[in-house]
């Protein structure tokens, strides 16, 4: 994960991921045919690590939590080195494209039935409300703002942000 | 353009873009001593491009007109290509990184300034309407569903998406 953050996927040799862990080159090679698949094995891995959605007992509580461990996740500096490399090799690479949307749609899906199936549950969003637009309208601002535009967020972001979302998904139910 | 769409900022040579071109390598070396200095002046030059920011009398057309035609370009085949690949230069090259949040911040303060400004003049919006979150809950969605998690947008998505971001800002007036 190290040398991938570093040195970006296209750059990315076996050989030095080996010296970096303090093993052979053999050592790697027994276990990935090359280095499409062992970076398909990290995704893979990261992916199906069970990410632990917040169960605060409200939604706004829930959110909050939510955004916090995005936000925290996504300014870490390897994911904020990973994560674009390997949307861009996504964009060549289908086989690196089918795996990242499995494990994005994967926790898409999780956060939408959870997160929004719970506040349905309990009444505070009306019942038609759409799981997908709303991962988008919580996840979308965050990514765009902390891993495009790369802006930091102030003090009072994520409470607003709190409000704004919370707003919008009661109006499209 | 077409050249770095295909084969990426890291696989990108000056020879390629000549050939593509059809001139010699020197026509090019003349214009641009490296390709980093050619992927900046294209930056640059497609940043300062005024996008026409629609003016259609409410905010609910407005914002409407503007979803259309950012999900337009960021379904654009060379967009779609390019733009991940910048990102993800711009996380190791400090150079990119500003040209490209140079050219994101004017395009978002116009946005914010044009857009979220007519819509508190004409009362369709709170005074207090924070731009900077505003934007934010505009384009990231969009972008997080059509350049990240690469699904497709329904027919009724952008009119849904229109009433949850109207509702949004409303809120955080």
């Amino acid at each position: 994960m190290s040398e991938l953050a570093e040195v970006g996927y296209g750059r990315l040799s076996i050989e030095a991921v080996a010296r970096r862990a303090g093993v052979g080159k053999t050592a790697i090679y027994r276990r990935w045919s090359n280095k499409l698949e062992m970076v398909m094995e990290i995704i893979s891995d990261v992916a199906e690590r069970k990410v632990p959605l917040p169960d605060t007992g409200s939604f706004s509580g829930d959110l909050q939590l939510l955004l916090m461990i995005v936000s925290t996740a996504l300014q870490h500096r390897i994911a904020s080195q990973i994560i674009p490399d390997l949307m861009a090799e996504a964009a060549r690479n289908p086989q690196i494209a089918e795996t990242l949307q499995r494990a994005l749609r994967t926790h898409q899906q999780a956060v939408g039935e959870k997160l929004i199936g719970q506040a349905v549950t309990r009444g505070e969003l009306p019942e038609g409300t759409d799981p997908e637009v709303a991962v988008d309208m919580i996840l979308g601002p965050l990514y765009w703002r902390l891993a495009v535009a790369r802006q930091p967020i102030g003090e009072d972001y994520l409470e607003k942000f709190t409000v704004a979302v919370t707003a919008a998904l009661r109006a499209t139910g």
